[in-house]
Protein backbone atom coordinates (compact mmCIF):
# COMPACT_ATOMS: atom_id res chain seq x y z
CA UNK A 1 0.00 0.00 0.00
CA UNK A 2 1.17 3.16 -0.65
CA UNK A 3 0.45 6.50 1.28
CA UNK A 4 1.50 8.01 4.33
CA UNK A 5 -0.21 5.44 6.83
CA UNK A 6 2.81 3.77 8.76
CA UNK A 7 1.53 0.27 8.90
CA UNK A 8 2.81 -2.15 11.17
CA UNK A 9 2.18 -5.54 10.73
CA UNK A 10 2.34 -7.50 14.30
CA UNK A 11 3.29 -11.48 14.26
CA UNK A 12 0.22 -14.23 15.45
CA UNK A 13 0.97 -17.08 17.08
CA UNK A 14 -2.12 -19.36 16.46
CA UNK A 15 -2.75 -23.25 17.62
CA UNK A 16 -5.23 -25.09 19.01
CA UNK A 17 -5.44 -23.22 22.20
CA UNK A 18 -6.46 -19.92 19.87
CA UNK A 19 -4.21 -16.82 19.15
CA UNK A 20 -1.76 -14.67 20.69
CA UNK A 21 -0.55 -11.16 18.84
CA UNK A 22 2.50 -9.58 20.04
CA UNK A 23 3.65 -6.43 20.36
CA UNK A 24 7.72 -5.82 21.59
CA UNK A 25 9.68 -2.34 22.21
CA UNK A 26 12.65 -2.75 19.48
CA UNK A 27 10.82 -4.97 17.54
CA UNK A 28 7.40 -4.07 16.29
CA UNK A 29 7.09 -1.16 18.62
CA UNK A 30 9.71 2.15 18.01
CA UNK A 31 8.85 2.98 21.94
CA UNK A 32 8.28 1.45 25.34
CA UNK A 33 4.39 2.07 26.14
CA UNK A 34 3.79 4.64 28.98
CA UNK A 35 0.26 4.64 28.67
CA UNK A 36 -2.51 2.58 27.09
CA UNK A 37 -5.75 3.13 26.87
CA UNK A 38 -8.79 1.33 24.77
CA UNK A 39 -12.10 2.35 23.31
CA UNK A 40 -15.05 0.99 23.00
CA UNK A 41 -19.26 1.06 23.13
CA UNK A 42 -18.21 3.81 20.61
CA UNK A 43 -22.21 4.43 18.15
CA UNK A 44 -22.47 3.75 14.60
CA UNK A 45 -22.55 7.95 13.90
CA UNK A 46 -19.94 8.87 16.18
CA UNK A 47 -16.45 9.84 15.46
CA UNK A 48 -13.39 10.27 17.91
CA UNK A 49 -9.84 11.81 17.70
CA UNK A 50 -9.90 14.89 15.91
CA UNK A 51 -6.71 16.18 17.56
CA UNK A 52 -2.47 15.50 17.11
CA UNK A 53 -0.20 15.37 19.33
CA UNK A 54 3.41 17.75 19.64
CA UNK A 55 5.70 14.97 20.93
CA UNK A 56 3.36 11.48 21.49
CA UNK A 57 3.67 8.16 19.33
CA UNK A 58 0.40 6.32 19.17
CA UNK A 59 -0.13 2.89 17.57
CA UNK A 60 -3.60 2.28 16.71
CA UNK A 61 -4.88 -1.75 16.96
CA UNK A 62 -8.31 -2.73 16.52
CA UNK A 63 -8.21 -6.04 19.36
CA UNK A 64 -11.50 -6.50 18.20
CA UNK A 65 -14.56 -5.56 15.75
CA UNK A 66 -13.47 -3.11 12.91
CA UNK A 67 -12.81 0.82 12.92
CA UNK A 68 -11.94 3.06 10.25
CA UNK A 69 -9.23 5.47 10.99
CA UNK A 70 -7.98 8.61 9.30
CA UNK A 71 -4.03 9.71 9.62
CA UNK A 72 -3.40 13.61 7.92
CA UNK A 73 0.43 14.99 8.28
CA UNK A 74 -1.03 18.80 7.39
CA UNK A 75 0.01 17.58 2.79
CA UNK A 76 -1.68 14.59 3.06
CA UNK A 77 -4.78 12.37 4.33
CA UNK A 78 -4.88 8.63 4.49
CA UNK A 79 -8.09 6.32 5.36
CA UNK A 80 -7.52 2.90 6.29
CA UNK A 81 -10.10 0.40 7.49
CA UNK A 82 -8.13 -1.61 10.74
CA UNK A 83 -10.35 -5.19 10.65
CA UNK A 84 -7.82 -7.00 11.20
CA UNK A 85 -5.84 -7.40 15.05
CA UNK A 86 -2.69 -8.02 13.38
CA UNK A 87 -2.89 -4.51 11.58
CA UNK A 88 -1.33 -1.61 13.61
CA UNK A 89 -1.33 1.83 12.77
CA UNK A 90 1.51 4.14 13.59
CA UNK A 91 0.78 8.05 14.30
CA UNK A 92 3.95 9.37 15.31
CA UNK A 93 3.96 13.13 16.28
CA UNK A 94 2.17 15.91 14.27
CA UNK A 95 -0.37 13.51 12.86
CA UNK A 96 -4.07 14.48 13.04
CA UNK A 97 -6.43 11.15 13.54
CA UNK A 98 -9.49 10.72 13.64
CA UNK A 99 -11.63 7.13 13.82
CA UNK A 100 -15.29 6.75 12.78
CA UNK A 101 -17.63 3.72 11.79
CA UNK A 102 -16.74 1.29 14.28
CA UNK A 103 -18.19 -2.13 14.95
CA UNK A 104 -20.65 -2.72 17.60
CA UNK A 105 -18.48 -4.81 19.23
CA UNK A 106 -15.27 -2.99 17.97
CA UNK A 107 -12.41 -2.50 20.79
CA UNK A 108 -9.82 -0.05 19.88
CA UNK A 109 -6.34 -0.37 21.40
CA UNK A 110 -3.86 2.85 21.51
CA UNK A 111 -0.23 2.07 22.79
CA UNK A 112 1.03 5.49 23.57
CA UNK A 113 4.80 6.51 23.97
CA UNK A 114 4.43 8.98 26.80
CA UNK A 115 1.92 9.88 29.98
CA UNK A 116 -1.10 12.00 29.38
CA UNK A 117 -0.12 15.61 29.50
CA UNK A 118 -3.09 17.72 27.80
CA UNK A 119 0.01 19.96 26.73
CA UNK A 120 0.27 17.77 24.49
CA UNK A 121 -2.44 17.96 22.37
CA UNK A 122 -3.70 20.09 19.71
CA UNK A 123 -7.22 20.51 19.58
CA UNK A 124 -8.00 22.91 16.32
CA UNK A 125 -7.03 22.00 12.82
CA UNK A 126 -5.77 25.23 12.06
CA UNK A 127 -3.60 25.43 14.88
CA UNK A 128 -2.01 21.83 13.85
CA UNK A 129 -1.28 23.36 10.27
CA UNK A 130 0.49 26.31 11.71
CA UNK A 131 2.30 23.51 14.16
CA UNK A 132 3.35 21.91 11.08
CA UNK A 133 4.43 24.89 9.43
CA UNK A 134 6.12 25.88 12.06
CA UNK A 135 8.31 22.64 12.68
CA UNK A 136 8.80 22.42 9.37
CA UNK A 137 10.21 26.20 9.12
CA UNK A 138 13.09 25.17 11.63
CA UNK A 139 14.23 22.10 9.76
CA UNK A 140 12.98 19.60 12.35
CA UNK A 141 10.24 18.04 9.61
CA UNK A 142 11.84 14.76 8.32
CA UNK B 1 -11.44 -9.39 48.61
CA UNK B 2 -9.12 -10.47 50.05
CA UNK B 3 -6.42 -12.71 49.15
CA UNK B 4 -3.61 -12.48 47.30
CA UNK B 5 -4.50 -11.36 43.74
CA UNK B 6 -3.67 -8.14 43.31
CA UNK B 7 -6.98 -5.84 41.16
CA UNK B 8 -6.17 -2.69 39.70
CA UNK B 9 -9.32 -0.44 39.02
CA UNK B 10 -8.72 0.93 35.76
CA UNK B 11 -10.31 4.40 35.37
CA UNK B 12 -12.86 4.87 32.58
CA UNK B 13 -13.89 8.04 31.06
CA UNK B 14 -17.74 7.55 29.31
CA UNK B 15 -19.60 9.64 27.52
CA UNK B 16 -22.51 9.59 24.46
CA UNK B 17 -19.16 8.64 22.46
CA UNK B 18 -18.35 5.20 23.95
CA UNK B 19 -15.88 4.44 26.35
CA UNK B 20 -12.50 5.15 27.04
CA UNK B 21 -10.58 3.02 29.77
CA UNK B 22 -6.73 3.90 30.39
CA UNK B 23 -3.59 2.39 32.67
CA UNK B 24 -0.70 4.38 32.90
CA UNK B 25 2.71 4.16 33.86
CA UNK B 26 3.47 5.65 37.54
CA UNK B 27 -0.52 5.56 38.02
CA UNK B 28 -2.60 2.38 37.58
CA UNK B 29 1.15 0.83 36.30
CA UNK B 30 4.19 -0.05 38.43
CA UNK B 31 6.28 -0.03 35.11
CA UNK B 32 6.58 0.75 31.77
CA UNK B 33 5.08 -1.85 28.85
CA UNK B 34 7.80 -3.29 27.14
CA UNK B 35 5.63 -5.78 25.60
CA UNK B 36 1.98 -6.22 25.24
CA UNK B 37 0.19 -9.16 23.93
CA UNK B 38 -3.35 -10.14 23.19
CA UNK B 39 -4.97 -13.58 23.36
CA UNK B 40 -8.17 -14.43 21.66
CA UNK B 41 -9.98 -17.39 19.79
CA UNK B 42 -9.61 -19.53 23.11
CA UNK B 43 -12.06 -22.56 23.06
CA UNK B 44 -14.38 -23.39 26.12
CA UNK B 45 -12.58 -26.44 27.50
CA UNK B 46 -8.89 -24.73 26.74
CA UNK B 47 -6.82 -23.69 29.40
CA UNK B 48 -3.86 -20.97 28.90
CA UNK B 49 -1.08 -19.78 31.03
CA UNK B 50 0.66 -22.96 33.35
CA UNK B 51 3.44 -21.09 33.52
CA UNK B 52 5.48 -18.41 36.10
CA UNK B 53 7.91 -15.64 35.46
CA UNK B 54 11.42 -14.67 37.53
CA UNK B 55 11.34 -11.73 36.83
CA UNK B 56 8.77 -9.85 34.37
CA UNK B 57 5.63 -8.29 35.90
CA UNK B 58 1.82 -8.78 34.16
CA UNK B 59 -0.77 -7.39 34.36
CA UNK B 60 -4.03 -9.07 32.63
CA UNK B 61 -6.83 -7.06 31.59
CA UNK B 62 -10.28 -8.76 29.46
CA UNK B 63 -11.53 -6.19 27.25
CA UNK B 64 -13.87 -7.96 25.53
CA UNK B 65 -15.75 -10.55 26.75
CA UNK B 66 -14.58 -12.53 30.37
CA UNK B 67 -11.80 -15.25 31.49
CA UNK B 68 -11.40 -17.06 34.89
CA UNK B 69 -7.43 -16.56 35.80
CA UNK B 70 -6.01 -18.20 38.84
CA UNK B 71 -2.81 -16.95 40.57
CA UNK B 72 -0.32 -18.94 43.26
CA UNK B 73 2.21 -17.59 44.73
CA UNK B 74 3.49 -21.26 45.74
CA UNK B 75 1.63 -20.76 49.08
CA UNK B 76 -1.59 -19.15 48.47
CA UNK B 77 -3.96 -19.69 45.18
CA UNK B 78 -6.88 -17.41 44.52
CA UNK B 79 -9.47 -17.55 41.40
CA UNK B 80 -10.87 -14.35 39.73
CA UNK B 81 -13.46 -13.45 37.03
CA UNK B 82 -12.09 -11.21 34.96
CA UNK B 83 -15.35 -9.92 33.71
CA UNK B 84 -14.77 -6.21 32.84
CA UNK B 85 -12.60 -4.21 31.20
CA UNK B 86 -11.72 -1.58 34.01
CA UNK B 87 -10.57 -4.62 36.33
CA UNK B 88 -6.87 -5.33 35.82
CA UNK B 89 -4.92 -8.37 37.72
CA UNK B 90 -1.28 -7.64 38.37
CA UNK B 91 1.14 -11.18 38.23
CA UNK B 92 4.19 -10.19 40.09
CA UNK B 93 7.43 -12.30 39.34
CA UNK B 94 7.04 -15.68 40.78
CA UNK B 95 3.14 -16.11 40.22
CA UNK B 96 2.41 -19.14 38.77
CA UNK B 97 -0.96 -18.03 36.08
CA UNK B 98 -3.74 -20.06 34.40
CA UNK B 99 -6.20 -18.93 32.79
CA UNK B 100 -9.53 -20.88 31.36
CA UNK B 101 -13.41 -20.71 30.81
CA UNK B 102 -12.77 -18.09 28.13
CA UNK B 103 -15.96 -16.78 26.62
CA UNK B 104 -15.98 -16.94 22.61
CA UNK B 105 -15.91 -13.33 22.31
CA UNK B 106 -12.89 -12.82 25.07
CA UNK B 107 -9.97 -10.84 24.02
CA UNK B 108 -7.55 -10.92 27.08
CA UNK B 109 -4.75 -7.82 27.25
CA UNK B 110 -1.60 -9.09 28.41
CA UNK B 111 1.12 -5.97 29.55
CA UNK B 112 4.76 -6.99 30.28
CA UNK B 113 7.42 -5.15 32.03
CA UNK B 114 9.73 -7.23 30.08
CA UNK B 115 10.81 -8.25 26.30
CA UNK B 116 10.31 -11.58 25.40
CA UNK B 117 13.38 -14.02 27.05
CA UNK B 118 12.53 -17.96 26.83
CA UNK B 119 15.09 -17.97 29.77
CA UNK B 120 12.23 -16.28 32.18
CA UNK B 121 9.43 -18.98 32.07
CA UNK B 122 9.42 -21.47 34.21
CA UNK B 123 6.70 -24.12 32.52
CA UNK B 124 7.87 -27.13 35.31
CA UNK B 125 5.81 -26.62 38.91
CA UNK B 126 7.65 -28.14 41.12
CA UNK B 127 10.44 -26.10 39.52
CA UNK B 128 8.42 -22.89 40.56
CA UNK B 129 7.83 -24.16 43.82
CA UNK B 130 11.95 -24.41 44.45
CA UNK B 131 12.41 -21.15 43.27
CA UNK B 132 10.16 -19.60 45.45
CA UNK B 133 11.53 -21.63 48.43
CA UNK B 134 14.61 -20.32 47.14
CA UNK B 135 14.24 -16.96 47.16
CA UNK B 136 12.62 -16.85 49.99
CA UNK B 137 15.06 -18.87 51.83
CA UNK B 138 17.75 -15.75 50.32
CA UNK B 139 15.41 -13.36 51.94
CA UNK B 140 14.44 -11.88 48.83
CA UNK B 141 10.83 -13.09 49.35
CA UNK B 142 8.76 -10.12 50.36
Amino acid sequence: MTGIAQLIELPEFADARGSLIVAEHGLQLPFAIERVFFVSGVGPNDTRGMHAHHACHQILVCVHGSVTARVDNGHETQTVRLDRPTLGLHMPPLTWGTQWDYSADAVLLVLNSMGYDPKDYIHDYDEFLEVVSAREAAGESS
